[in-house]
């Protein structure tokens, strides 16, 4: 028990410890519907452990305020009626103030109920504080790629950060890894956590493949570009070139030209752009488009974890404070795995063979999202790599740029 | 000089104190393009002088942030680009701190260029100082009904006032004031300042009509509802009728039904709708409908005018802190000239005859906008008493509802 | 009676006499919600006959199809609802020749409803004949206006006529020719038929003012446009800049380039553009910008009525199969007053002083249009001469750009 | 070769008689973009021909009109632009006539072309002839969901035939017919034709399932709706339960209540509502949604293809004049695999591993739209029966419900 309160006050801490080099005007900032301004993940994240735990497991509890309810669910039909997400950046009331006072006071609630041995739902408590720290870490992440993309829209380039954003390092040429396939067991098996979607653990039959030990970097997308890789419809998919056409995209998401010195904006704000850096920000389709430009492919998710399975997990030792992705620097093996930009695969987000998601609402989480959504696997420079593992399962609309979103090619082989 | 200096220097005080009952995640609320948040008030009213006067006329003048320029510039294409309007929102810097100090520079500035008597170009300072200085009066009552819609979006109801908004009042009945027309002067005609559409004074041909003494109560409004005003097509201009459909409107903005307690939004919160108080927050379609329901119509600008030019002018002893239209008071004459709502009239904005707009930027003012929008005349609770009179002409789109509009009725007659 | 029916019958025989150039596919093409295919508008004329005329005063009249009464409405509340605008060119059924036997069959009624000298409605029954006739012209001008629009969406440019349109002819200069003004009468003075909206006559103050004596030509219209007419936004109305934008305007609606060779289309195929021409299809904003480029303006709606009720009427003599306005031929006087183009006022359209529409449906014709359009006035090729006159009001929103619209310039005077 | 000729005069022939039954007023009926008037299908086939074979592989073929290879061309950015496909619709010309030539002008070049038995690219002819046949085929189905499609929209409810459109049968219990998966084989394996999307074939390893014998039925669908079905966001995806609130969806498409008798629009007009034939005109999120409130799902397009496998193919000796889906009639096995509706599975369309599309234009067939997609499995009642085969793979978005498109349960199952 002292080390999942531990977990929890920890991770807690952090997503305060997140807020600290903003200022007061950046809490309500929402650029777009799809992001979420710092004030309403704090609030939404405290919300969680609220409704799934303290209300249902703490007799005669009584919130702060009755509106918070709808104010901060996400999108728990089960739960109830939901503040429209476009307007989160409307709410200026409850102020920051009053949202620190709420998690403190969620906090000591949570810490109370998680001492008491002898509840009678204890095992229950136990699995939904859990599921409120890995929620959380989630939200953590989001955080920065909301605030980045919030930021960028401003022409002042704020910084998140103040510390320098690049180390301006070599990455090693591009090869092939190949892998063999045949049936292969994917998804969780585990005794820690994971999420629903991983589960259950099953059988897939793959064909030989190979994957790119190192993510695409900037230079190397970069000759795509100048290959006239924006103007071929023949290299994308028809719907993402229609996106390509309506929201007239000539590069990455962040990328800018600053009088003829290639720029991007980072948390760090306006930086020189690495060209040994891996391209990040990229769609789902122009991931896509560069594989095809490339003779190449995205890999399938089964072929990324079966790969991941093989190689060492994300290192926790080197969170630092860099919010950008970082070359490569290994020789061996798959680099960038899980630190640098989550990996479009060609995957559909959809069911295991004989998935079920949780009664109620909680089982909202991950089930409800199944369709339209290709999967990204690894992690990214603003993940907590301590939720990260092979067989973690995001997912993303393939027009979505938003996100620490990279590229690892792959090719399919004859058998040997 | 020493008079002028004052004005601005008062009038610049006043953004600052109107913003005194504000909590930091106020001030870049922005619910819909049409409204602004109050930094960006802040910014823009001063981004006003540093831009027509200081830039001109200081010679060797240097702004703190050459972005200020495009960021703070709402609509003056002359000046050049323009941060894009709806996305005011999402400028957490400069910080509200930020602006403080760059309102402090610029208020150095001005009031040392007041002080050089024998500067070449003294009187268009003085005549730009002026005009600023009613500009920022503009803006100060945007503020206001910026802030409400804004406000509005919360389920938190928040107040920006904690004051009582609502002398519970009786409305003395409403009954008609005859005026004979005939061939009248219409426009500015003193010798203090007046903008520019209030320019050409001249002459207009008016047949008798006659006009209520006060405004539309909440009670009588309620009556149009209860006979089905929204849901007739007669009683509305087709593009009205269109916007009723599309928008579901059923009552005015602000009005709210608490459990069937008739309640209104206020800037002191949520709270009773008094009947005798005006009907406000209207736009210029519900208006005219109501007028029609009536068997009336709303007036020109010409009769309002001409009308006005009878009665006493804005009472600015009457300045307190309410900031909601009360019911009207007095028995003789007409009420409620200037001190309550605005008063749609359905007169098409346009130009006078010979009117001229000034040369360069600043003749963006109002020229520009001489299209789709309707004159509203008289004054409101938020106005600054000080600018409003007679000539004044108030101008939005007849959908628009988020301005202290009401409604004021007239009716033609046959010459005596 | 006798002149009346023939009237009858002549209208009726017009419009189907001007669908004869047509195949089979044209009847149904609607381009956009703002335009009505041919076979829509031989079915709401007839509509209009029935549903005011047979239903209300043949006893026992039973129309062909109860649906009709929907299909055909275009926007009278009063008679029930409507079919939606935008998908009347969905109406593959009824087919035309249903529509054809449908018009033959109210005719037939209309005309044995005429013959009964002794109907107790008599005169309500020839006021609205009367009614229908001038409406039925009405619609003839918009069926050349809407196919026009339809079949220019079409890149094999279809011609509706294969006679040539072009009578190249060379134009006076323009030169100004000056009115005094003064308390003048405007509004319909006659015996004969007018619309409500004409009425009621009255009198306006008119300063000093002068017309050119013809319309702007395109080779004068292109000098605007060489003169960067389109990219300059301080010659436009805030809300014409805003379209310009959005809809990258950058010519007169049917100008095309084909290959460096300045073409137009026409109701006579793709044709190469005459210079001395009027320039036509511009909406109100590309009118008033030219106008301010030529440091001139347009004529309010009463300084070009003035001017009209001092020269001669329509010729109705001159009708002939041209679909394209001609260069002015004249010297003296006024020209292109009602046989080129509508031309474009700055008045808004709004209500005469003491008009009231007609009770019931029929109210509807005019009077819930006034708001957000502009009065043009005069008459074009298309029009159908006999119901011109110079107190014709002519309304669009200043957007518009399909009708055959140009421009005739004014200027202020002072007195002499 | 003469079977190959037989086989395309035969195509080409069909796709004439089926017009037969249409007015001329229905040739470019277009209700929204994703439908295309017949007159087009007929225009856009033939163009297919013209394109693929004609051009290329008839030394000095000269098309009738340029113009056609942009209006007719659908989407093969590789041929190059292409007419906006919203505005199919308003192509009045080239007439229904001239179409007509234009069919009888290719179609003799293309048996001209097919008579060369030692033309040097008799392969390539060959296989694009047939690739044409099949391309031909898949539009005469479109035809009839496009033609159901804007006939629906005409409150006349017009029938494109006056047969009798239901045998009132009733249809055996639903019960559940077990496979047991294991490492199964893939994609099509025969030695005719089939689409690039077939290939390559391949192993795919599946957990035991079940699948329904037959499809949903109206009157079990009726049950859902009864049940709340569309008001409960439980039971939706994410995505699905979206455009149920914003499209208002309360039933499948072409249902209507008419005074209380439950109907159903079909190409035989508004018809009495067959509780036994099956549900039709779903969406994939509607079958989903009915799937998760029956405690089953949808197949996955494997365990479709594996069931199918197993059963016998199509019965092309039923193809009748009835365009409505019937009742299953028998007992045995799996009933509806293609002739009723098409079957949603829960699989996004993505490639086969190892999958190529062909090189050039032609390679736009099927890989472009690998993205956003659901696989529809089966056959319907307007599909041409020799095409369909089990493992032909159809495909649209989630959202669509204008195919014949239902729902045939699965559910997962334990190892015996």
């Amino acid at each position: 028990m002292t080390e999942l309160r531990q977990a929890f006050l920890h991770t807690r801490a952090e997503s305060l410890r997140f807020c600290e080099p903003l200022v007061a005007d950046d809490y309500c900032l929402q650029a777009e519907p799809f992001t979420s301004p710092p004030k309403w993940h704090l609030a939404h994240t405290t919300w969680f452990f609220e409704t799934f735990i303290l209300k249902p497991y703490v007799p005669g509890y009584r919130p702060d305020n009755d509106l918070y309810e709808v104010l901060f669910n996400s999108y728990y039909n089960g739960v109830g009626e939901q503040h429209p997400r476009p307007r989160r950046g409307l709410l200026s009331r409850p102020t920051v103030d009053e949202v620190r006072h709420y998690r403190e006071r969620v906090d000591a609630a949570v810490v109370l109920l998680l001492e008491q041995d002898d509840h009678d739902d204890k095992d229950a408590i136990v699995e939904r504080v859990v599921l409120g720290i890995e929620h959380e870490r989630q939200h953590q992440e989001l955080f920065f790629t909301d605030l980045k993309y919030s930021l960028a829209q401003n022409p002042m380039h704020p910084a998140y950060s103040d510390a320098t954003s690049a180390a301006i390092g070599q990455t090693p040429d591009q090869h092939w890894q190949r892998f063999e396939g045949g049936l292969v067991e994917q998804g969780y098996s585990g005794s820690d956590f994971c999420f629903d979607n991983e589960l259950p653990r099953h059988r897939y039959y793959l064909e030989p493949f190979e994957l790119a030990n190192r993510l695409v970097t900037n230079a190397e997308f970069q000759a795509f570009i100048d290959d006239a890789g924006y103007q071929r419809p023949e290299l994308w998919l028809a719907d993402g070139w229609t996106v390509v056409q309506e929201q007239h995209w000539q590069a990455p998401l962040y990328w800018r030209d600053n009088n003829g010195q290639a720029m991007e904006f980072t948390l760090h704000g306006l930086q020189p752009r690495q060209p040994h850096a891996p391209a990040c920000h990229l769609s789902g389709y122009e991931a896509d488009a560069y594989a095809r430009w490339a003779d190449a492919r995205l890999p399938t998710e089964q072929e990324w974890e079966v790969a991941a399975q093989q190689a060492s997990g994300p290192d926790v030792s080197n969170r630092n404070s860099c919010y950008h992705p970082q070359p490569a620097s290994g020789d061996n093996g798959l680099q960038q795995l899980y630190d640098a930009c989550w990996q479009w695969t060609q995957s559909a987000y959809s069911a295991y063979p004989g998935y079920r998601p949780a009664p109620g609402a909680i089982g909202e989480y991950n089930g409800k999202f199944m369709s339209n959504q290709w999967v990204l696997r690894g992690g990214s420079c603003v993940s907590v790599q301590q939720q990260l593992r092979a067989s973690y399962r995001n997912f993303f609309y393939p027009v979505d740029r938003w996100q620490f979103s990279g590229l690892r090619l792959a090719r399919s082989l004859q058998p040997e």
